[in-house]
């Protein structure tokens, strides 16, 4: 298991500054809730409303009911900040500088080589000496004697004077008195003699030692995403292994009296287990190492067994299915023996039965998702991969959002945040617009399949007219 | 090795349809070329420009010199169109589920089940006939008698009839009669009584059988990126494996006599073997599996069997340094051995010389590119990347471009291409700012790493001024 250190430790992770890319209210919308006879939810279309239409969305009190919010009801944002600020950062490891792709650099590395290591051609031609070239044109080419040839990796004459020329490979070194490279397209290309139709000023064609970095330079920085030129820059100055933020190890785990493992087949009343897969994969795409572990057993010696070894092996661990399912207390109750979770009721829709805590020995994270699989995807976006994000040292935590303007009339109980599935498009004119999948807020599995896209609607938002902005989140693969 | 089947087969691909992704002549720039007192290429910034400076650009002709192309010289969009046209689509083969992230489904996912498998509650309430709870009020609650409790996954009553409910968890069977589930926040949740304060409109709340896929029904088509959602898709309908477009392997070697491994402390004249491993993460960024085979050796028997052996287990061979390097000759020898290899001159910088050909038993497409470390990944992204891309089956094979507006005045020689490595930023008021890296068209390795963007000018345009739009590749990874 991967060390952990505090995450405080981190001066440069963003978990404060990019709190603003959260902000979700930002519909044209008016604020003030429309009146209703009647709890309602969901989306219409422009077609006429059915006059009694199901109910499917997130449950609203009846309308004249009294208040009774549970103290256990809290905002998303409370629950997110709760998850960040207890989230620890791995401490960094050091990899082959392949294997750090993708990964946040965690050291300044300094260069003790100069880059170029000596002078050396930038192009294949002949170098020469600017004076001696500088008269020539094409009517007037001028003649030097080539005294030999420098290729790339190869001993060459040290040093040449007036009059002279060494053909040189691009990459080879240039000898000594020679501050001009003329490029062979300039020239007749000769072999013992050389006719020079142009005479480029001094230091043309030339990559001088030290000027890409001298020693002492900090080529990669903390903090820089290691990509192709970054791994092309650290191969370079001859570092086959880097310090970096390394991957979380994240297990994922489902709970629940009625699933079955996906080469099952259900009996009726039984569910196919996809939570495992599916958070597994979206934390593999959050950047994590992430561990598909399945199903929870349902009796508790074992299951005490199988938390604990997880937590032994984990930086995070994410469970579905243990709040609103049938191993309810079973699996809290196991998870209470190991430290303090709270379960509470957070006012998103869907998913409004999440969980945090920190438990075992080493005080590792572990959340709480629902299990209803549209639910736990949801959540997994609100909550896990900001936390994993963190974890990563990312400076940005959240996906970006831009404003849409929304095909559909959409409405939402006040009092909920709510995430609908959509499907976002440019418009020709420039802009997006959005377009809730489905026709209910209780996305289900095949309609998710097709969004790519989160509509967000703040908590003091009942409406949104067609035609009007929206926050969308676009999910885009590996962002 | 992966079998191969010809490009043709697919038609999907997209090849031909997004030729227009890759247009940059958008520059608002007026396109007659100024006139030139000599060969000039590179960015200037406002300062004054030093009477001689020094150049590092493309080589243009001298200024009153002839024409002297040589027959082999060519488009960027023609090297990139032979290579398109000749490189081979993977068979689709079966991989695990998990496996299966961020590659493209190949087949219709048909689903055998209904998806829900039962009529179910969509939340923890209790099960009843909308007619019995349709007068319910808070002043005037409708009391049920409860006949029992289902929890998911659990057996429970078969059926209730009028006056009765049956309390019901989140995913539990709905048992027959019952047409509504009453959330448990508008009932006193009574246990063997219940009086409930709402009644929703009859389906309320209640998951019916198929709702999501009925048997038959395509779940996953052709073509479908497979993310977490068409994961958890696939697993409910329960498949564990799934036909993909697999990753195409590709190996990466180098070529040069001045080469030695970043394990090694250079010598005078030696270069360290960068490109092998910036090339390896950019083929893997792009979405391949990449091998780094390193350097080639130099005696022409072990070069002959490592291109042999290297090319029976690849789908794409990519080999930096075959031109205008020591190891020119040695190298452009053994692969003619084994097939028909084009070597051309690009108008293009970074990188005119490349290389393209289809060798061994199975015309595995070997793609060369410059040894210089900037021109090699540029060459990357202008021709390795869209191939890769093609052969993963996406269907957008060129990063998006967006236009910018340039921070400087930008030069570049008539009948050119020019990459220029950049950053880019959104800009306060909107679209986006472009500033190239460093001072030069020779871009370093260092000025590389600090860039996230390829800023490009077309042939055509010789000059972008400072505040004119340019086109800009922002270099996103994992994009």
């Amino acid at each position: 298991m991967v060390r952990m250190s505090g995450h405080s430790d981190s001066g440069n992770n963003g978990g404060g500054g990019s709190r603003t890319h959260r902000d979700t209210a930002q519909v044209d919308m008016p604020m003030a809730p429309p009146q209703r006879t009647g709890p309602v939810g969901g989306v219409r279309g422009s077609n006429p409303v059915p006059p009694k239409p199901a109910l499917t969305g997130p449950v609203p009190l009846p309308a004249d009911g009294r208040s009774d919010a549970s103290p256990l009801v809290r905002t998303v944002e409370r629950h997110l900040d709760e998850i960040l600020a207890a989230v620890p950062q791995p401490d960094a490891i050091e990899l082959a500088v392949l294997d750090a792709q993708g990964l946040l650099c965690a050291e300044d590395v300094v260069s003790s080589r100069a880059l170029p290591a000596f002078d050396q051609a930038a192009l294949e031609g002949y170098a020469a000496r600017a004076e001696d070239v500088a008269p020539a044109s094409v009517r007037q080419p001028v003649e030097l004697a080539v005294v030999g040839e420098s290729v790339a990796g190869v001993d060459a004459p040290a040093a040449i004077g007036p009059g002279l020329a060494l053909k040189v490979s691009a990459g080879a070194m240039l000898p000594a008195g020679a501050d001009v490279v003329v490029p062979s397209v300039w020239t007749d290309r000769g072999a013992a003699r050389v006719l020079v139709q142009a005479g480029p000023p001094a230091g043309s064609y030339v990559r001088r030692t030290g000027d890409d970095v001298a020693p002492g330079d900090s080529a990669v920085q903390v903090g820089t995403p290691i990509g192709p030129a970054q791994i092309s820059l650290l191969a370079a100055v001859g570092r086959e292994r880097v310090l970096v933020r390394p991957r979380p190890r994240v297990v994922v785990l489902s709970a629940g009296t009625e699933l079955v493992d996906v080469s099952a087949t259900p009996s009726p009343g039984q569910v196919v287990d996809v939570n495992s897969y599916a958070l597994a994969a979206a934390a593999r795409d959050a950047g994590a190492d992430a561990y598909r572990s399945g199903i929870l057993p349902s009796d508790p010696r074992r299951l005490a067994e199988v938390l604990e070894s997880q937590l032994l092996r984990s930086d995070l661990v994410l469970i579905s299915g243990t709040v609103a399912s049938g191993g309810f207390d079973l699996v809290q109750e196991a998870l209470a023996q190991l430290g303090e979770m709270r379960f509470s009721q957070v006012a998103m829709h869907p998913g409004p039965a999440q969980g945090f805590g920190r438990l075992g020995r080493d005080d590792v994270p572990v959340i709480c998702v629902p299990g209803e699989p549209v639910g736990a995807l949801v959540s997994f976006e609100v909550f896990v991969r900001p936390a994993i994000r963190l974890m990563l040292g990312k400076r940005q935590l959240f996906r970006r959002t831009v404003q849409a303007i929304s095909g559909q009339q959409l409405l939402s109980p006040l009092g909920y945040r709510q995430y609908l599935h959509g499907t976002v498009m440019r418009h020709p004119d420039g802009g997006y617009v959005v377009e809730p999948v489905g026709d209910a807020t209780d996305a289900l599995l095949a309609r998710m399949a097709r969004a790519n896209c989160l509509i967000v609607i703040d908590e003091d938002v009942t409406e949104v007219a067609a035609g009007g902005l929206v926050t969308v989140m676009p999910l885009l693969l590996g962002g």
